[in-house]
């Protein structure tokens, strides 16, 4: 399935942590610096994620914000 | 200001196309690939970002998703 | 690939309105009701969406809120 | 009160499953299909959600993305 | 309808500005301070926004971030 | 650092709700009214948030709603 998604980026599972609900995915993108995904233990099961998965951190363009200075 | 956003991302702004009401700004990240973000033509103008811009692409944890396989 | 997002709904797509950078884009689920998804230009040319495409609305649980009453 | 959120699907609750602060609630939708939304134990709370309530899935045009293929 | 999302704020549409596809409205709060909500020109319509109507601000817990400092 | 978010509210932390991965943050708005933050329990102990802390309730307008009647 292609996504409309503007912005895929590929990484490498760091870390899984799984909460009562969400689980929190550490990701340790190719290019470097880290990304923090929020998302269900569902998914988490559901796509069997773990620490070494090549995986993408999909963000769609209307939730990314831009700092300066 | 010390934002919660987990996701603070290094990079610098490569195009500013502004519509309307909204401008799509593209980072070209610092340690490679490209994010680009929806934001308002006021924020574009509060910020008075253009191209050569050292700035962040800051994303929310809750606003990451994981794509595999 | 397979995504995080907790909800995936088959569809097809009824209308593309593109605006200035952002596109509204109509998709009339199998089950029934519609659907509309605020996208980029961008998103909409990159994956050629036309009325009559078969298409799933793709949202994070964390974007869904509920309504009682 | 009429809300801007142009996508109000209607539905039935199937299931509540509270974590610690973040609840996932499943709901039939009535055209077919599932939705799952996250939300905060006080709002189940607040609502008194319960399997078999009438509700509707309420979503943000701007938080919908499309996948295709 | 009541809403799951935690936050509704009490206000007075200031401005409105519609785009092509994607509209903004200023709203001023009853407490003080202006909040800028973007949404579609459907929804502006479809609720007939205008300036000094009152309506609320409605904002999903976890689309908030925190800044300090 | 100067963000692109339209909506940073100025008020004081109320209480702080740690869950398992998850935290909520009551915010007291200086103009009146209360907003509660759903962010990450990093994010908390990252800007050591607790009672009495002087914060900014950060919110992109394209996350805001609005509701009517």
């Amino acid at each position: 399935m292609k996504l409309s998604a503007r912005n895929q980026l590929p990484g490498t599972v760091e870390a899984v942590s799984p909460g009562a609900t969400t689980a929190h995915v550490t990701i340790k993108l190719n290019g470097g610096g880290t990304v923090v995904a929020s998302i269900t233990n569902e998914a988490v099961a559901d796509l069997a994620l773990k620490p070494g998965d090549s995986v993408f951190a999909v963000i769609k363009a209307s939730d990314v914000m831009v700092g300066k200075g």
